[in-house]
């Protein structure tokens, strides 16, 4: 059996560092917020990489740009694409979106230089506003892609600095001609770090992403009564705070019942008035109850509900919910996974099949064509932070993945 | 059996009006805090009321003041002591303090039309800085009185308008001539509007207090890890908001399991970094615990310190506590409190022995004499805000009960 290619990890690397370099403050954070400045030179320079691999280069009327190699079968066969997003947040790490990038770079290159040519091209996709720091709602470019957003609307949207997406778009010279949804793939990947602890602390390399996480946010605004805390009698409380609790800890063990399946999370909590010696009379918190499938979610957010209104009862409060956000799961394709799983067991990696917690580009692209992500482990589950990292071993093994991936579906009879 | 003597209503009301008329901000608020402009008018039309009734007024060297009628068992015998304080706290209600003072007047009255004289003096005494507002502490005029704080230090007492206590106290013509703690009362009695719920709430009119809350204020710092809200599983978290959640379940439980004796309150509760989708890295929060038994005041505490040492366990956090304030409960006189309770059922009111959550002058005052307190209801359990309210009816009742325990003490024969 011969040894399967493998990309270059040195230029892998030495790209993202260049890129990771581009969009930096004085003070040296890398902010390469959506169709700023800084965003148009990160474009400008993975445009040019995508010439010198002699990619024909498209950017569509949301921004998004595509690289394309290659193809033996004709005009007409759909590409296998591959990609993630080049916008960061605010003082970000060098990783999220431009890995999933220029890992697509290092395939077609690692193809092009073995003297290959894919049966089917190859697309390497960069999509606008996945981040949605200026502008909301994130995964902007994909969505519109996917038909999710109407792209008018999306140029109409106003930025937190108050400018107009459009304009700006136009203004970084990335106002595209093509129309949002022209290319459409035979399959999408993109690979990206994890964002989480579970590869790192399970010691292993790669993640078989086969599903993403629906979310449910909401805001529980809880009445009581304020009364003095020490001349007031347990019985005769009706106590914001301790309502506030009892909801936090059923939430916790409402999602340490489901075996790992749902996760739950109180992040933000008030009282008030907020006195040391005063029962309070109003408290408000943020639920974020997550789940890979749609039933479970569901279930979840009714539980919720009814310990509410029991709750109520009990405590003699008025409990209100708002819902924030609300997004379905994404099933991805069970074909790609296994695939995923069955090319990283080939090249000795230790991998899992595993669910996506964070929003990414592909769950936009899966309405439109079979899709699948490749993870590989963020130390110490860090993102959105200059601490992100990923060391070079477990990128390599991720880009390598995603070769064998793109090789076996664009029918190159690369030896895995 | 006579009818027994009764104070007049109408004058006991009047003189609460005019006196909570005395210290009104432009909007209209109350607001005669201590050793302000507004506290010494107060103070004018108190003292010129005593005079009116012949009393002797003396005014110690805490601006504490003294009004003295009768006795006709000869110099040096001890008086029964009543009274309370006309300082109020910012935006206040008109019974707080000044209902114990001025009822005193009444009881002085209302002896002197009816002919009476009494065997022991009757000394109505107004304290010094109660609320602890403008300088801390509170409950000052009356500690300094029973020798719990020296003198030079409450006079070196900086407000939190950078004022000086003694200058201030100088300035409104209070620093008295008389050393703290010269006039020893045979007994101390306390009448004062309950602050809280409960008489109310078992439509009673008069409580016998027989003791006062000890008080432990904690805070409690608790240091998980922040981390997504999404792709962190429930079983790596490290999520301080949880645990803060807990120990506020906890103290509620305990307060409960206490049958009533204990109170628990966690009135100030904030995460950070504060995020829907990041798990809390820290949590502060404030205990309130009280008991009326010190014993059962410890156990409550090493309850809690023994909780937060599993927890730290079980949820992976550090858990540290800093104790902002420590009071020992205070035990009444046992005569004193069924004296009360016997006067009250004499003239039909609905009467239970209870315990003080708040503190009082009558706390320091335990310290120097035989004491006890005598509460009637305020509505809705409200106080410290001008909605504070207690029915004509339950004022008089109230300081019926003040007159026929002063009688007994005095050995005046007045028919009970």
């Amino acid at each position: 059996m011969t040894e399967p290619l493998s990309i270059n990890r040195t230029s892998l690397v030495d790209r993202l560092r260049e890129l990771g370099g581009i969009g930096r403050t004085q003070e040296g954070a890398l902010s390469r917020v959506a169709l700023s400045d800084a965003d148009r030179a990160g474009r400008d320079t993975v445009v040019a990489w995508m010439r010198d691999l002699r990619m024909t280069v498209e950017v569509d009327a949301i921004g998004n740009i595509f690289g394309t190699w290659g193809g033996t079968d004709g005009q007409g066969t759909k590409p296998i694409m591959v990609g993630s997003h080049l916008d960061t947040v605010i003082d970000a790490g060098i990783y999220d979106g431009s890995y999933g990038v220029l890992a697509g770079l290092a395939v077609v290159e690692t193809l092009r230089d073995a003297g290959l040519r894919p049966g089917r091209p190859i697309t390497v996709a960069a999509f606008t506003n996945e981040e949605g720091v200026r502008y909301t709602p994130d995964m902007m470019g994909s969505l519109v892609y996917a038909g999710g957003l109407a792209l008018e609307e999306a140029l109409a949207t106003t930025g937190t600095d108050g400018t107009t997406l459009g304009d700006e778009l136009k203004r970084i010279g990335y106002a595209g001609p093509l129309a949002p949804g022209t290319i459409q793939p035979h399959a999408f990947l993109e690979l990206h770090v994890e964002q989480g602890p579970v590869l790192e602390h399970e010691r292993l390399q790669i993640g078989a992403v086969e599903d993403l996480q629906g979310i449910s946010w909401q805001r529980v605004t809880i009445q009581g009564q304020a009364n003095h805390a020490g001349t007031t009698p347990m019985r005769l409380r009706r106590d914001a705070g301790y309502a506030a609790a009892r909801i936090t800890t059923f939430l916790h063990d409402l999602a340490e019942a489901s075996s790992g399946t749902t996760v739950a999370t109180v992040g933000t909590i008030r009282f008030e008035p907020g006195a040391i010696n005063v029962i309070p009379a109003r408290a408000t918190l943020t639920v974020d109850l997550r789940d890979a499938a749609e039933a479970r979610l569901q279930a979840a957010e009714s539980e919720l509900k009814e310990f509410l209104v029991k709750l109520n009862g009990e405590v003699g409060v008025t409990i209100e919910t708002e819902r924030l956000a609300r997004f379905e799961p994404v099933t991805f394709d069970e074909g790609l996974a296994s695939l995923i799983s069955e090319v990283a067991a080939e090249r000795g990696l230790r991998a899992r099949r595993m669910t996506s917690g964070a929003g990414h580009d592909a769950q936009m692209m899966a309405r439109i064509a079979p899709s699948a992500m490749i993870f590989v482990p963020s130390t110490g589950g860090i993102s959105h932070n200059p601490q992100e990292h990923t060391s070079g071993e477990d990128l390599a093994a991720g880009a390598n993945v995603l070769l064998s991936v793109v090789s076996r579906l664009a029918s190159l009879g690369v030896p895995a």
